[in-house]
This record gives structure tokens, sequence and C-alpha cells, in this order.
């Protein structure tokens, strides 16, 4: 339970009085943090021109200045670009949240794997062995694909060979050019060793039923698919184009806020002063356009090392400790678990 | 059916005549409740502000209360939270609908195992009683994650043990570091005891077919799957920083428009007292958005102990008795419910 | 075919040209019909309050009054409530689409038992009749939960032992406190006697094939998790307090286009009657609110007695002569219906 | 690859430089060709009512018409109908994009049946013959049901009976009453042909492995719930008061922009006669909305006549060859195709 | 890996700091690629009309001019396309994503077959060789029908000869009129040659078991349903009026913002002569619009040659690659690849 628990405590502290207010006022993880400095030159771009305005600039200037000030002001209401960052955004997650629940898992193609051999075997602890490393691997070097941070910590092959995923003999295979071909991708070449492990297993008939090889391949044919499902998510992903044109036109409406600027015409020198040194109505469109960008951003891209991103060496390590626990059960029985279960007496013979 | 009849009410008496007006003078699950304390803040402020304006200050503060005032306005007419609010809170209702069609039961796992089992096993009652056991033990372990008021209930394993959920046995094993790597999710250790149960009745020939071991394993995997989608709706949910934003922009609005006001040029102090002191119309506007954002809010944390939310607790229990239940049907005959069933003279042997 | 044709003939006489005033002239299941109640109040209301003005208030009044219309006009112009019922309703629609279409259906697991018995059992018909008819009651109890025209017509357990669908015996043990628990809902009652007669079938040996037995288990636990679907969509549908908020959202916007006007500067006065007493421009827009707030509600209960709800007792009526007609498949052989097929030369015996 | 290329030549030519201009000057399936009649007649009242206005009308007259037009100018831009149809027109997209993914076929079930059976039965092609034709039939009369143009080519059972599709004699069980009920659907009576057909299938061992029966069966039930599922898409489709709803709105708005006309204050003839007599830009927004109106209502009713409709009489052509050629597969081998292919040496024995 | 890796990189390097920066200075991929032809046009012509107005126009032409000018500004505030755009794309892209996950693969069934086989035929390379290549037939005769850069790589079955995919006898066969009808697709006539040599297998009993036949129809009819579903894809796509209809909008957008200027009334020469010939203004709003109809003009047709569509002639060339791999497995054995396997003691027999 541990291992969940500080992901939960954040959402947690939420539901007592005042918890709107809790929210607004949280830093870590916060929209604060990702605002800031873009806040900061705003604000300061924003109080500059207005110095320039009351000022440094003539008669002549100050004229111009406010002419432009209105056209930018009477332009910056007619354009809406919440609809544009609301259909990015919200496509941006909606994909995202469909691979989350598509993300491959090497859990059920061990399990199934060692719940389909002979119960008795002695080669059973190395095939699974194999096999479970295997597909820690695949997995890997998956992610090690989309995935940057895993990418750094495992630059080659062999800093995979380093952490007991791949051995030196797997190693020298992939890179000999007359075993591999070079312009296969690594992860394929694992596929294969997979085939034919549980082909060798057929042969040896070391299933306890012939139709479990089939039904193997399918588990891991299913496995390979999300595998790839994982790779079109980051390489088929929305247009660079898109993004660009949407970051675009998020900062061209910052610029021309940061210049629009209404003036009153009554004579009333606090509120005048309120509106040209404290943009805080002007730069809150602007903030909410940015961070909506932000989010569609980081939704596309969800593999990053940023605070909201998807763990995935956290995942690696535990998908590691998880084949590890799977492989102790081959070997198990529940009564060396429970030795005292009620069904004892009904066994058939000792195990 | 009367566990039902109750949920089901709140829908039904919406149909007679005059029912949209009912439904607006509801108050249990009302918007109203939901509003009534942001509400009453707004209209003291307002009220207030607009006492300042014509009690206290003179002519100058007028002046300068009015520009800030029309300044405001301005600015409150050209934001448009609508749409923003509009795709966060449908994206959080389609992710929250999605889980729900897939959120774990119970049942079928249950059901599946007890009809692959040799009908006339001395022992069935035995393991069956484990099997479900573990079954409701693992459901909520998942829940206890990411349901605060089931957290309440079971804040550690001997609340579980004192439910009979758990046995003393079980939970020495769960907390001896010898036997459990004190890191893995105990839930987890749950699912191997299944797993090793399912492989154990494998062994002992105790399935009427050998084929159905794997169907189990596929069952079991699948409802371990659904419960990992629980934990990753909590978890990989909307990031923290978009609720900020979100609740950020609607809070400020509401300041803008308590702040807004328009004053007519005409002479109509009837007219003119009703707009300063009956904020009705700029209220609205906020009120819209400050309401969609608690929908929003609300479907991004269903398991809470809000009204709307769903009722966890209340779950484990009709899963337990759900459980109970299905336990029986394993001595159970068709012959005992109903005696006098007209195939019985074509049954082979009494049984 | 008949019974679809009424169904499809509301679509067809739409394709002939002139087909959108056609569209826009029909009467029944018409937004005219839903719409006319509210209409006529609002131009009462409109009419009456431009009466006022112009001939009840004096001077003072009516300069207050048109203060608080041109107030409201402004006012009016600023809410767009369109973004949020347009989430809103096609949110509801969208739920309700998936649900149509994973709507359960006793046609698949009847055929399937069917199928799955050895063909020439002398008590075929009779547990083919009892699984029938189980299926149906499971249906109609499922329903009845959601639908209140379903539950006027069953309004208990006798009015189903009335119909046939459940015997005295059934009602019985239903009803006694010592055979079933009476927390129990009816339909999992049910549902357990089917897992029982689905094993007694496999202990009987009346399946050709021992696996059809687990596969009838499948089938029957995807029917039920239909059923369990239909239920959750009724009760963990979208908030109350969201339908009420955006009823209210939509009434206070007509309350407040009922009382804006523009006055025309202009001496014009065949105009200004026209605008004064002919609120189509202002009552448009209120109506097309109106009108997607009416399909939302629609959509959220769509089992309801409306002309667009989905007609439950008709479908009540059509799964029980279906499942008559099924049942009559066990005991029909081909060549009963086609005396003369060509391949009766190759039949190895006579049926 | 004929039969497709005409319908891709249409997408092809669009990538040449300038393809924008080439999208735009199509005429064929063109939105000109949707929209001229309604564009004729909405230029044609326009520049009346501006004749009107300019030479007709006196003094009072134009100043009562001039308001008129500037109040509904005034409210023609406060009307936004843009969202509605955005979520009204993609709402049915979606719904007819997953109904065409889910579109029944016949080909997968006859090629299970065709591979079910055992190789080299001397009554193998009447059979296949019969359940390939039935199939067929049950498509075309489900398709009936849904389509106007086919229900033209079909009237009725004769009109099969003459395309080969029904054989008299079942004609005359369908159309008895003491065979068949009246009120049954043909369709269905067709579905409880082939089940019959699979079983005898059964009973005279026709397949090589008796658990094919069950397999056929549950292939037949998927096409069949296909086959409902295209019926429901057409009957509990969006109400009709909503396609009237979005309908009668755009053609207010489109009455409200015709009278709808801003007048310059400044004296410029040309500009005012352009703006008088060419109402090109108050006719654009009217356009966008009438056109989405379109694509929405043909995304209701995919299986009309028009030309970007589904072409359902020529799939019956296409489903009946593909039937015609599948059958032939049956008792075909590969070696007849293939006299010398290189593993016919391995053969065991000739076919 | 490396076959990835240059896809992956167009992503890695925003994650820096000043990303958003070198997000929107980025050529390649970019938006500006996609519109500069456009924009260069667009400024000539405002700029071209600035120039009309200041010096060929007298004082008349000027005042017809600045009328139309305000005109056109009036109305193109009031055009809001971004929710037609948004809908559009937002549309398209759904569609393209759903799409993408189900494009289909020919390992699949390629991998299924190699494990359906006995493992020690000595014709078993062959067939594998014939299957391997009929899947990769099919593949790219589907996508030919889509792809225009595959049709021009493949433009008849002489060029797929020439690449090996096709012998000389099957194109024989497919171009004789005897023996396939012409009116069939190509790859129809092929899956029909897959159906036979997966019968031609399970006759010569090749199939470690026989109910491997019928999983491996299965394979293949899911195959072909993928195949389908892409053609459909390109074929039911949205249709061009609708396409149409949206590039004319923005164009006319265009037209009208590039004719709309606004005239401030104060005398500021340097203000005004930006605004006359600088329209960054009026041209951002058209920018982003064109950029989203690109967008979703893009994601309509993604099979194209722009440098964001799929590279189908890669993709050949990958699935060729990965076939000639996943031949090589049938001879294959895991003792071969890793000699020192520690389980090789306890093989049975050597292979």
């Amino acid at each position: 339970m541990r291992p969940l628990t500080n992901l939960v405590t954040a959402w947690e502290s939420n539901k007592t009085f005042g918890e709107n207010f809790s929210i607004m006022l949280r830093w870590k993880r916060s929209v604060y943090k990702l605002l800031w400095k873009h806040m900061l030159i705003y604000f300061l771009v924003y109080i500059l021109l207005s110095i320039i305005d009351q000022f440094i600039l003539h008669e002549n200037g100050k004229r111009n200045f406010r002419a432009m000030a209105e056209h930018c002001s009477r332009y910056s209401g007619s354009i809406n670009l919440m609809v544009m960052l609301g259909f990015f955004t919200s496509t941006a997650m909606q994909r995202l949240f469909s691979m989350q629940t598509t993300v491959p898992g090497t859990a059920k193609s061990i399990t199934i794997f060692i719940s389909s051999l002979k119960p008795d075997l002695l080669e059973g602890a190395m095939i699974i062995e194999q096999f479970a490393r295997w597909q820690l691997l695949a997995w890997v070097l998956t992610f090690r694909l989309v995935c940057r941070p895993l990418r750094k910590i495992y630059p080659d092959l062999k800093s995979l060979e380093a952490t007991g995923l791949l051995t030196p003999e797997e190693r020298g295979i992939m890179e000999d050019p007359d075993q591999t071909k070079q312009s296969t991708p690594c992860v394929l070449v694992v596929f294969d060793w997979m085939l034919l492990l549980l082909k060798e297993t057929f042969i040896q008939k070391r299933y306890f039923n012939e139709s479990n090889y089939l039904k193997n391949v399918d588990t891991l044919m299913a496995f390979k698919k999300s595998c790839g499902n994982v790779i079109k998510f980051a390489t088929q992903n929305i247009s660079p184009a898109l993004v660009q044109a949407v970051v675009l036109s998020v900062y061209c409406f910052g610029c021309i806020t940061v210049m629009a600027r209404m003036f009153s015409k009554e004579d009333a020198p606090i509120s005048s002063a309120f509106i040209s040194y404290v943009p805080v109505l002007p730069a809150m469109q602007f903030f909410i356009y940015f961070a909506w960008l932000c989010f569609g951003k980081a939704a596309l891209d969800p593999f990053g090392d940023d605070e909201d991103d998807i763990d995935v060496p956290q995942m690696v390590k535990l998908h590691i400790e998880n084949a590890e626990r799977l492989k102790g059960l081959y070997g198990m029985h529940l009564e060396k678990v429970f030795p005292n279960l009620p069904q004892k007496h009904y066994n058939s013979a000792p195990v």
C-alpha cells in the first residue's frame, strides 16, 4: 500500500472546508510554478510600457501610443483563442487517457506463461527467468524510444547489461551483424527470442496442454501490439506544426494584450494608475490561455521528466520487482504459505 | 429490488406537470446547497461595495470607484470562461463515465471459479470460501487506495481482520518482513495467494476440466486489470495544476464581477437602487461558472463522501452479501430449491 | 417487417423536395409540442410588460422601467448559455447512444443455451422453457428499476405472476424470508436460479460437450453485466444538481430576456410597436436554449413515457414473443420446415 | 481494384498545387449544389427588400424600415448558432462513423461456415448455397428497413423472389399464417432457418469438429447483433424534434439576416449601393450555418439516395458477387489454382 | 532502435529551457512552411489596398473605400469560424487516431500461422513463404487504394511482380478472365488464395491441432476486416462538400479581413501608418483559421506525401523486412541462437 499512498495524498487534503482555497494556495505541481517566469516578464513589460507612455513620450508620441493601444485593445477583444485551446487540449488529453488504459504491462503475459507450464518441471525456474527477463527487456526497449528520462538511464545496450536485463551473450548477438540485421529494432529481436522460447517449450512438451502454446503466442502478440501503440502514440502524434501554431497564437495574443490599454475618459487618477501599473485584468485572459497551452503540451508528451508526467523509471523498477515476485510463484505452493489450510486433508499427495 | 428503489426515486418525481419547477425547488443534492455559502459572501461584498460608493466615498473617491467599476465591467464582458469550463467538466465526466462501466466487480470471477470446480468436492466449500474472501479483500484494498471514506473505515490491516476479511494468520504473513517484502503493495500479495489457490486447485484436479485453470487465471487477470484501472483513474488523473488554474480563473472572474458595475446615465432612482443592491444579474454568470467548476471537480474525485459520490462503503457491503450468496450456490441444487421441477423424472441419479 | 415500418416512416417522408419545410411543419413529436406552453406564457408576460410600460406607468416609472430594461438587455447579450447547453446535451446524448448499443438482449443467451443442449432430450423443452422464462424475468426486473412505465405495469411480484413470467411457487420462494434474504434484489435471485439450472444441466450431462457449461455461464455473466450497466446508467447518472443548475440558468435567462428591451431612439412607431408586442427575436434565443435543455433532459431519462423515449413495455412484448419463437427451435428440424431440401438424401437417419 | 478506384479518385486530384482552389471550384458533390436554391431565394428577397426601402417607401415607411432593420441587425449579431450546429453535426457524425465500422458484413459468417465443414462432403455445396443465400436475405431484409432506395427496389417478398434471394417455397412459408406468425419480422424468420441449418449440420456430423457448431452460432449471433444495431441507428436516432429545432433556428436566423442592415452614416453612395444590393457578407454567416445543418442531417440518414450517402443497392450487388465467389471456395483446392506448387510433393494423397 | 530514433528526435529537443521559443523558431514541418505563400499574398494585397486608399483614391473614393472597410470590419468581428474549425478538425483527428490504432498489421497473422504448424515439416518453409508473401500482397493492394504515393510506386500488377510480391503465374491468373472475374478486386482474390492455403494445410494435417485451422481463419478475417476499415476510412470519409464549405468560409473570411480596416479618429500618423501597412493583427485571426483548416484537411487524408503524413512506402519496406525475419523463425530454434541455455540439459532430444 505504501507505494501508492503518497500519490493519493495529493488529492486527499482537498475535501475539508475551504478546499478551493487550499487548492489555490498550493505551490508544488501548481500552475504558479508553471507560469511565474512568463508572468514576471509580462508584468515588467506592461509596466515599462506604461512608464514610457506617461513619463517619456511627448504629446505626439503619447497620441500615437494611445492610438496603437486602443487598436490592440479592440483586436484583443475580438480574438477568442479559448475554443482553439479547448479543442487542442481536450483532444490531446483524450488521446492520453485512452493510451493510459492500454499501456502495456508485463504481469499478464508472465502470469499466463507461468500458469501454462506443467507444475513440476525441474527446468521451470530457468525458462521463467528467461521469459520474464525478456518481457522486461522488451518493455524497457519500447519505453526507451518514447521516454527521454529512460533514454538517459539506459543510453545503450551496455547499460541494460549492467542492470542485468541483458546478458553479455545476448548483447553480443544483438551487436553481431552476422546474427542480427543491424536495421532491425532491438525490441523485435527480443520478441523473436520469446517466440522461440514459447516454441521450444511447446516442442519439449512443457505446457500442461498443447493448446497453451497458441494462447501464449496470442498473449505475447497482444503485448507486442500495446508496445506498438505506445510507439505510435509518440511518433504519430499531433503534428508539430499544430503545436507551433497554437504556441504562436498564444504568444501573439500575449504581445497584443501587453500593449492593449483602455484609457478612461474621466479624470480618475487613482483608478488610472491602477489600470496602468497593475495589469491583473489584461494578464488574466492571457494566462488562462497560456495555462491551457501548457496542459495540452504536457498531454502530448507524458513520458518526460515534469512533475506531472508518468514516472517511467519508477515504473521500470515496479515491473522488475513485480516480475521477481511472480517468478517466485512457480516454485511456491499454497500449503507452504499457509501450512494449516483446511483443504490440505483432501489433497491427493504431498507436494 | 428494495436496495435500488431509493436511488431511483430521486429521478422519478420529475415527470409530472411542472417538473422543471420541481427540479428547481429541490434542496437535497441541489445546486443551492453547493453554492449558498459562496452566494452569501458574494452578495454581502457586492452590497458593501455599493454602500461604500454611495454613502462613504466623496466626489473624488466616487469618480475613481466608478472608473474602476467600469473598467472591471468592460473586462468581465470579454472573459468567456464557459468554453474552458465546458471542456474541463465534460472531459472529467467522460473519464468518469468510462471508468464507471469498467469498475471491477467480484461476482464474475467468483461465479466462474465456482462453476469450474467439480460439483461434488467435499473440500469445495472451503476453497470457495477462501477464494471469495480474497477477492473481496483485493477489492477493498484497491478501493482503500482511492477512496477516503473507505480508508477511514479500514485504516489498517487490523480493521480488515476485525471484519473477517483477513485472518490473523494472513495478517501475520503480510506484516512479517521475512515472508513478504514490505515494499510490495498488500493487494498484490492477495493476488499471489489467489493465483496459488488456482494452481493448487489445478494440481489437485479439482477443476472438471484442466482447461478451466487458464480460464480462471484469465478472469483473475481481467479483475486485476480493472483494479489497476481504478488506481490509475485516481493517480494519473487530470493534473492538479489544471484544477488550480480553473479554480483560480473562476474566483478571479468572481472578484471582477463583484466590482463591475454599469452606471445608467439616466436619472432612474428605483432602477439604480435595484442595480446597486440586488446583484442578481452579475451574480448569475459567476454562479453558472462556479457550479460547472464544482461538477468538474466532483467528477475528478468520485469516491469521496459527497452526496453525489459513489458510496463505496455501501458497495463493500453489497459485495460481501453477494459473495455470501454466491458461495451458497456451490452446495445448492435446483431440485432443493424447486422440489417439483418437471425435469426431475429424467435426472439420472439422486443428488 | 411490419413491426418496424411505422418507426421508419417518420424518417421517410423527409427526402422529397421541400423536406426542410415539411420537417418544420410537423406537429407530432415536434419541438412545438414541447415548447408551446412555455412560449405562450413568455409571450403573454412580454406583452403585459410592454402594456404596463406604455399605458400604465407615468413619466418616472417609465424612466425606471426603461433603465431596468436596458440593464437586462445589456446582460442578456453577455450571457452565452449555448456552450453550456451544448456540452450538457451532447454529454447526455453520447452516454445514451453508448448505452443503446449495449442494452441487454435475451435472444443471445437463450439461443446459445438451446444450441448447447444435446439435440434429442425428452426434457429439453422443459428446461428451455424455464431458462427462457427466467431470462425474461431478469430482463423485466432490471428494467422495472429504471423505467417508470414498466413499474406501473408490474407494480409487484403478483402482477408478474399474473403475466406468467413468475410461477406461484417461485413467488413464494422469493417472498419467504427463510428461503430468500429479503435484502437481496429479486433479480439476483433469478440469476442464481439460472446458474443452478446451468449446473444441473451440466451434472445431468445434457450439454453435448462439457465445455458448453462454462460457455453458458460466460454468456449469462455478460447478460448480467449489461443489466448492471442499465441500472448504473440510471443511478450513477449526471448529478441532479447539474440538471438543476442548467434548468435554473435557462429560466433565469428567460426572465431576463422577457424584461430586456432595446428602445430605438428614432421615431418609428410601427417598428416600435412591432418590437414591443411581437417578441419574436428576444424569444428565439431563449427557445433555442430551452429546446436544447429539453433534449438533454430527455437523453438523461430515456425510459420514460414521452413520445421520443424508448418504449420499454413494447420491448417486453417483443422479447416475450421472441423467446416463444426461439423455444420452438429446439424441437424443430429444417426438414420439417422445408420437406424437399436437396441435402435430405445425404442425411444419415430419419430424425 | 477497379470497383474502388472511382471513389478514391475524388480525393486524389486535391494534392496538386492550388489544391484549395480546385476544391472550391468543384461542382459535383459540392456545397454549391446543396445550397444554390436557397442562395438564390435569399439574394432575391434581400435585393427586393432593398428596392422597397429605397424606391417604394416614403419618409415615414423608410424610418420604420430602418428601425426594424437595425433591430434585426443588433439581434443577428447576438445569436451565435455555430456552437449549437457544431455539437449537432459532430454528434451526428460520430454516431455515423461508429456505425460505419460496425456495419454487418456477410463475408465473415459465410467464410467461417465454409471452413467449419468437413472438406469432402457431397452435399456441401448445397448447404453452403442455402446458408449464403439466407445470409444475403437477412442482410437485404435488414437494410430494407432503414434504406429507402433499397425499399424501392425490393418493395415486397415477390421482388426478392424475382432476384433469386428467396425461393417460392420460402415465400410461401413466410406468408402462410399457419407456419409463420404474421407479426414476426421476416428477418427473424430467416435467422431461425439459419439456426436450424446450423443444427442440422451438427446433427448430421458435417462439421469437422463438434465445437464448430457453437462457434458458428456465435458468429451468426454477432451478425444478428450488428443487423440490430443498424436498425437501432435508424430508429433510435436523434429525436426529430431536435432536428426540427435546429432547422427552425437556422431558417429564423436566415429571415433575420435577410432583413438586417447596417446603414452607414457617411455619405458613400457606391459603398451603400454595394451593401444594399450585394448581400455577400450577411449571406455568408447564414450559409455557413445552413451548410452545417445539411451535413448534420445527411449524417443522420446515411442510407438515402443523395450523392454522399452510402450506396446500399451497390453494396447488395457486391455482397451477392462476394458470396458467389466464396461459395466457389468450398469445392476449390489450392492445387487446382496453382498446379505447380512446390509443396505438392509432400501432399499425402491426391485430392 | 535506429529506425525509430529519428522520428522521436523531433519531440526530444523541446524540453530544454526556452522550449516554447525553440518550437516557434523551427522551420521543418512548421506552420510557417504551410502558410508562407498565403501569408505573402495576404500582406501584398493588404498593403496594396492601403496604398490605393491613401495615394490613388480621391475624396469621394476614399469615403466609399472607408465605408466599405468599416462595413467589412464590423462583419469580420461578428463571424466566429473557430467553433466550426474546432469541430471540423477535432472530428477529423479523432477519426484519424482511431484509425491509427486499428491499422492492419501483417505480423500477427504470420506469427500465428507459423506457430500453428507442426514444427518439423519439410514443406513448412515453402507454405510459410507463400502465406507471408500473400499477406504482404494483400496489405499492399489495400493501401494502394487509399495511398497515392504507393499507387505511384506500384501502378499495376507488373510493378508488384517486379518487386517479387507476385509471381508471374499469379499475375497470369489474376489477369485471365477465365480464371478470375475481372470485376473482383485483386485483394479479394489474394484473400481467397490464403483461405485455400489454410484449407490445404488443414487437409494435409500440417497444423499441430485441427482447431488451429479455424483460429487461423479467424485471424485472417480480422486482418481482412482492418483492411476493409482502411478502405472505408478513405472512401466513406467526411463529405467533400463539407471540406469545400470549410475552405470557402476561411477564404471568404480572409477576403473580408484583407478589406476590413478600423480608422482611428485621432490624429496619430505613426500609429495610422502602422495599422495601414503592417497588417499583423487582422492577419493573425485569419492565419489561425487557415492553420486549423490545414490540420483538419491533413487529418482527412493521412496517406499522402506531406511531411506529416504516414509514410506508407516506408511501412511497406518495414513489413517486408519483418515478414522476412518472421519466416526465419520457423526453421530456427532457441538452442541455435543460444547454444548454452541452462535448460538444454532437460531437453528430451536433439533437435
